[in-house]
């Protein structure tokens, strides 16, 4: 007997059955009751922690720390169980090479195994680590992502222009399943700038009428100036409807002002566990896909979670992916907090502000915590004539913290920076200087053309 | 009532029960008896042609030549249809922008057409062309690919990394879908030197265990290279099995010894059509998937069928692809012949030799014929000091052409060439001359780290 391939393992019927196609997400969520909802958490809860215990990974992980089975009987019980981050995932494949001891295959028969879908993260920081998938996980992954579109308006008749890249690198091939099994939209892989040349990105977007263009926003902005350079008026000679991927630097309002007033959606995720939560018409926070995502907030210090309101690690939990690499309480070390207000759209499922940035990329300056990833959107929001590249320099002089913002400008570079530096001050509440660079002039340190997420932090207090 | 989306447009359980699952590919045409793959033959030529015949592209194309319906009754009748190819597709494009008139999307209600699956060709000849698929025309694609790498061997234990490029080319998601979806083995996506780099590429096929390499030959035989250059043996520490892809200018034995004795396999196949023809381990030539494609042998001059055993054109009618662009007579200009010798395998499927040459590269040379990418195996094979980057210069002096093959190679280089020259003069029936150039020196012309199918031509008589 034949094991099962992918689409045998995959099971689209069971998948469509638990999960409802993608178009139908609005309708089910508005349907679906909060004590529905967590019946579903816990019966999906339930399935996973019997997976996850036949992992060595999870054996380890929690046999270490003496838990039992029996001592998880339900959601409530899941604060007992440690979390854990991707540096647990890179010495489980220092200890298992070459792909760790978390995907939990060993546990199948030859005839039940389902075959490993394999990527890894782009390594932004630092060695790529494995992201393995099983068919069905990986499907339902794909279908949640197409929900998030669904809800902002995509639809099947769009040209979707993708920059997230391929090669080894998850984000391209995620996406591309995504629009391609789910969405059914006609897709431009372009991929990045490396992948297809900017010139290229913005020729092909005409050429094929590219109506959605998803990505990373930073890039996506880069690319309105590239039209612009080729003489092409975004939004008129590219006619835009909606852009859908990860705000940057940039405010949503800008990048819509780039685009020619393209609707800015943002979504989040990462590469282990997929969409994750994902903002829609009503621009009320990000809605979390509950039925699959179990989503806590923990102080970042204590990792007790926090009141809802304060910001926090997010600490995943996919209730979905029972069958290759269950993850269980996975601390992704991005910030963000919870909304508390009730939901315009009336879905019963929770919101998170998005994005605040990265708990382990954190600068502490004198008593205060800044996030690099945030301070590009706050400079170019309030002054439009700050260009969306940016790089934090952190130093140290005899013990004292500075961190100098080095941002591109178009005019004069000896202006008084004044305003901005007490824009600053106002909005973080600690001193950080203001440095103007040329157009252009900062594309070696950020590294924006050939990284799907540009460098933001350059931290030299380890040099002094 | 919901459009069908990818999986529910591709039916699994259809495609299953019409070409069985890529691992009974050796039992299916034993079986299969030459009358009974005939009678399947035209079974599937004629819903071909029923989905053909609304597509106006084809309603243009024959209709101009006054062919109606029921001038077709079986594949006997296929001789009197037109063959086209890439040009007369671009035209299409140029005046029904921007994906032309060929996919016959129209012809279905909202309620029951599929989904569009869009990527293009590499342009290496010149602009992208867009190569577009019904999902399950695709999934018949990737299942017809699969049974190539089943039949030569490669299973879902294998560890396969695939040079073949993303981004908007077909080919490396094409390979991609086929080996995730159809071999069930794990994929190292890895794409093109520029995707990612030649350094990091052997680097990931050593510390993932890749035990198959897929793609062009040139760049798999340019990676052995690279890992010698970090003092790493081919072979020994990264034990590669099986190499399977397109032949280049190496020949299979010196590609396998550069691999430390790997097994090589060819297959051909372009991007509208998928797999054609591939090598099992019998080495007797590429069996033809006949069940699937159709494939003629036809002169490339007047465009009739030559007897069997002499070289012409490849023409492709794709009897699979019956949901979107339908492919009837499709010209790929890449020169063949069938195999008249029966099957030591047993398989009731015709072989042809595999890839001689694209005829409308084909340089004539004092009246006689030469396919520059057929001159590099020629050279190595016989002269293991000379290396497999060369790329030939054609020159027009005084009405007189010359040819003049630049090829790389290790020791001094104003030695004598006279051996080479004679080799040359002996397989080609031509004078043809030899220069020499030093390892790397070439690369900037043959483009072999950026493209899938390096330069092998540079024509100089237009300039002349």
């Amino acid at each position: 007997m034949l094991a099962p391939n992918y689409f045998e393992a995959m099971d689209y019927a069971g998948i469509v059955r638990d999960y409802g196609r993608p178009e139908t997400f609005v309708e089910r969520f508005t349907r679906t009751s909060r004590d529905e909802l967590r019946a579903l958490q816990e019966a999906r809860f339930a399935t996973l922690m019997q997976r996850a215990w036949q992992v060595p990974f999870y054996q380890r992980l929690w046999g270490g720390k003496g838990i039992e089975a029996g001592d998880i009987r339900s959601l409530d019980d899941i604060t007992k169980l440690p979390t854990y981050s991707k540096s647990e995932l890179m010495q489980s494949v220092e200890a298992h090479p070459p792909i760790g001891d978390f995907d939990g295959r060993a546990s199948y028969t030859p005839e039940t195994r389902p075959p490993l879908v394999f990527q890894t993260t782009s390594g932004t920081t630092g060695k790529p680590q494995p992201l393995l998938f099983g068919p069905r996980s990986r499907e339902i992954q794909n279908l949640l992502l197409a929900r998030f579109y669904a809800l902002q308006g995509i639809t099947g008749d769009d040209v979707i222009h993708s920059v997230y890249g391929h090669g080894m690198v998850n984000g391209g091939h995620y996406v591309r399943e995504a629009v391609v099994h789910w969405v059914g939209a006609q897709l431009l892989s372009a991929g990045t700038g490396v992948e297809t040349r900017s010139n290229n990105q913005v020729t092909l977007m005409k050429e094929f009428g590219a109506s959605v263009i998803v990505g990373f926003g930073d890039y996506i902005k880069r690319l309105s100036d590239v039209a612009r350079e080729l003489g092409l008026e975004p939004g008129r000679d590219i006619p835009i409807r909606i852009i859908s991927g990860h705000i940057g630097a940039e405010s949503p309002e800008s990048m819509s002002a780039a685009w020619g007033g393209a609707e800015v959606y943002d979504w989040y995720g990462v590469g282990d566990t997929g969409a994750i939560a994902g903002e829609g018409p009503d621009r009320a926070g990000l809605y979390v896909q509950e039925d699959a995502q179990f989503l806590e907030i923990l102080d970042i210090e204590t990792g007790a979670p926090v009141a809802d309101g304060e910001a926090g690690d997010m600490v995943c939990t996919c209730l979905f992916k029972d069958d290759v690499f269950p993850i269980v309480r996975f601390n992704t070390h991005d910030v963000s907090r919870f909304q508390t207000d009730s939901s315009p759209m009336g879905l019963n499922l929770r919101r998170i502000a998005g994005f605040l940035g990265r708990s382990d990329n954190m600068v502490k300056l004198r008593g205060i915590n800044i996030y690099p990833t945030g301070i590009g959107a706050v400079l170019t929001e309030n002054h439009p004539e700050l260009m969306s590249e940016y790089v934090c320099e952190v130093t140290r002089t005899e013990g004292r913290d500075e961190m100098i913002v080095h941002v591109e400008t178009r005019g004069a570079l000896d202006r008084d920076v004044t305003a901005y530096e007490k824009l600053l001050r106002t909005r973080f509440g600690v001193d950080i200087a203001i440095r103007l660079a040329a157009p252009g002039a900062l594309v070696d340190l950020t590294q924006i053309e050939v990284r799907q997420k540009p460098i933001r932090l350059i931290d030299r207090r380890k040099d002094a």
